[in-house]
């Protein structure tokens, strides 16, 4: 880590590429590790051309990063989905791209059943599978009504959702709220203990907290949290420790006053005292209030939205507007919970990789190097991982400041040029749900997009660059 | 930081001593440090034989530090000073080795006149001096009654008192209730604003802890909480963000169930949420349970108290007992409040370097790189004292670790033998007061013992073992 360190301790060599190296190093007793190594970059030689030489592409990617910089995002309230976002009846939310029934995951198809058990529109599982396969419950993404949710992301009528607006530009955002981990509906689960859970946060907790937000003098600065979380370990995609902790001291005054039974507004604060993921729910309409203050800027590289459903991975950019480019979703690789091993883990979803789109999580991994004890890898690799990004971003948050990297800002703006230039793809922290309907959660991990994505999006910017 | 880092930017260069070289590089443009460099070790040749030579050490040495690891820290109730100390009409606990008025420093002095007024012993500045002068009001460091406290560290009969204890040693330890920040009396303030402060502590404060600390199931866990400080960028002396808010997270279920007036929890619960500092008077009398687990250990050259009245700096050591070996306290370097600068501050006074006695705190700086932003100093320069401490220490505490040095253990058991070798002195982050009693505090920085304290423990440890 240190000058002195790496002088006084015996050599660690990374080899590239060509085993014969590292295989007469390992012979010696030497420390080695290979990497994964490929001849950098993708894409078409001409499209790469066409978008490095559009006159429009520098000032138009000064003015998207400006935008997510100059982003803000107060707290203004919290009230149900159906009152809004409008969500309309028989109609339910999900992450990522769009996807059908048919092509919906095990944890998508368990949260889905579980939101329909949940609004009594169906009595038990198989009425529920029936009513989805019917087509009579409407599916639509999340990122379509301003909203964003972790891993499922599934968002019904019924469920209260913590509403932000970014006093800057004027952008709303949207998010259900947080249950917890382990056996939770966005990870897949839908037994009796989930309902009981949503029943208890559509009851209490969302008019308790309700009441709390309306009455605060001054609306949560969530943006100012997010900021304090990079000093205090959190990366705030898989590390929300801090910034759970922030939000409960601040809205704790206005708990109290709620004139709601003591035990009531204690079982709130035990519950968000209990859940160090509380605050990713604040921290990612945060994060999409940014990115939608970057949309629609014709002649720009830079990616909107990460978002996955749980079978494909979509990006958009600022320069193809509410346009998907999609792939096979990748399975993340981490740690396991219990005894859940890899073939227990579905492939990557959830609408938490715009914290990475906004420049933290696996982004800031720097920040928070007690988050390898919970996704894997070690110390070393959340620092280059970090380092990796300033090469695939356009700018450095101010804002969002790294202390060990000397306050270093965060790597900002993930630029479809850079990427396909690089071949380096984002990276994404995130949580792992069980591939089967009803699991829960079975551990958390690195992942990356894939690169077909990219490719798509690059394509795409090359072709409206060529009709501009 | 990283070799990759470290081989594409210019070179840094760090010289040690001599003039000549540095001008030269500095002549040719590099990036040059000089270093205060200086022979290495004191101590009597024959002291540190005799020591070096003592067949108890290494056993003794291991019997300390293993008490200090072995040591927990439960919070299990809050009391008056006068309840649960014992703390005599007329008495007032001070900070650091013995003093007297004639020799106390202006915050000392502020402190002391603050808590004669608070106690009504005085009605004005002037009755308050001329009873601390005629010796009427009797002064005991709080470390003669298993107590710490910050700063002045002046504690009353009346003050509300954290009692905790150790589940494996029995041990107990107690300190007051952190004010804030500011003009607050451990500072050496003593004005309205600080007098009425400490009356709602006295009155609201203190009765509400009590309560809602006697009604929790599960006493808090407060090395715990420690361990996971520095997981979250706190070092646990002059960064306590995140054990703050966990103490309030842990606290709050409790708090509002407590027979009290909605306003006045809705207080309490603003009171700890806007005080960063609040877990200190926690942590402290955890290290302190700590190094009382390991004291009278005959043989062992382990320090195991170190604390600072204002005039002096005192240390103990598990092999001499409770004799304390002084000498004139330093002034800190760092960085200062608004208009206030390095002739403003009083010389370093507090227990607070408990901390640094058990192994975090400065020890620590490292798992918390944005404290340089506080106390002044570069991320790097954190980084390296954390390094330096490994060589004046015995051990390195599991429970404490520090996740950007891949999780290794704090440095833990200052060996007064390992002082003398090596000549680095243990590195205090400190706060600063204003040296003009009534002033508050004026800043934060680094500080070191004075040489001597060390100098004279090595005299006696040589002696006791040349009896032994």
């Amino acid at each position: 880590m240190t000058l002195g360190g790496l002088l006084s301790a015996p050599p660690a060599i990374v080899a590239a590429g060509v085993d014969v190296f590292s295989d007469a190093l390992r012979a010696q007793g030497a420390d080695v590790h290979d990497v994964d190594w490929r001849p950098p970059g993708f894409g078409d030689p001409a499209d790469l051309a066409a978008l490095a030489l559009d006159p429009r592409r520098n000032a138009a990617n000064r003015v998207a990063v400006e935008r997510i910089l100059a982003a803000g995002s107060r707290l203004v309230d919290v009230r149900p989905a159906r009152e809004v976002i409008g969500l309309a009846d028989r109609t339910l939310l999900h992450s990522g791209p769009p996807l059908t029934w048919e092509t919906a995951s095990g944890p998508m198809r368990g949260a889905l059943i579980g939101a329909c058990l949940f609004e009594g529109w169906a009595d038990d599982v198989e009425e529920a599978e029936t009513l989805l396969s019917s087509g009579a419950i409407a599916l639509d993404p999340c990122h379509h009504h301003r909203t964003v949710g972790p891993m499922a992301g599934v968002t019904s009528p019924s469920m209260w959702m913590w509403y932000l607006e970014d006093p800057v530009h004027g952008g709303k955002a949207f998010s259900n709220l947080n249950e917890g981990l382990g056996k939770v509906l966005r990870y897949g689960a839908f037994n009796q203990e989930v309902l009981d859970r949503l029943a208890w946060m559509r009851d209490v907790l969302g008019p308790v907290l309700s009441t709390a937000v309306r009455s605060m003098a001054e609306p949560l600065d969530v943006k100012n949290v997010l900021a304090q979380m990079l000093q205090m370990g959190d990366e705030a995609h898989n590390r929300n420790r801090a910034g759970s902790l922030m939000t409960l001291r601040e809205l704790s005054p206005a708990l109290v006053e709620v004139d709601a039974p003591s035990s009531d507004i204690a079982a709130v604060l035990k519950f968000i005292g209990g859940n160090e993921h509380f605050f990713l729910n604040l921290g990612m309409p945060t994060a999409k209030l940014a990115m939608d203050a970057a949309r629609d800027v014709p002649g720009s590289s830079m990616v909107t939205v990460m978002a996955r459903n749980g079978t494909e991975f979509g990006i958009q950019t600022a320069g193809t507007g509410d346009r998907w480019f999609t792939g096979p979703a990748n399975t993340p690789v981490g740690l396991f919970l219990g005894d859940y091993g890899p073939d227990d883990a579905n492939a990557d979803i959830g609408d938490s990789a715009i914290m990475e789109t906004y420049g933290i999580g696996g982004f800031a991994m720097a920040a928070a190097p007690a988050i390898v004890r919970f996704v894997g890898g070690t110390v070393p690799d959340a620092l280059a991982t970090t380092e990796r990004m300033y090469q695939v971003t356009l700018a450095e948050n101010p804002a969002m400041a790294i202390p060990i990297m000397g306050f270093r800002g965060s790597p900002t703006g993930i630029d479809v040029l850079k990427v396909a230039r690089t071949g380096w793809l984002p990276q994404i922290n995130t949580g792992m749900a069980g591939r089967i309907a009803g699991t829960g959660q079975v551990g958390a991990g690195l992942v990356q997009p894939p690169q077909e994505c990219f490719e798509k999006a690059l394509v795409a910017l090359a072709e409206e660059t060529r009709r501009a």
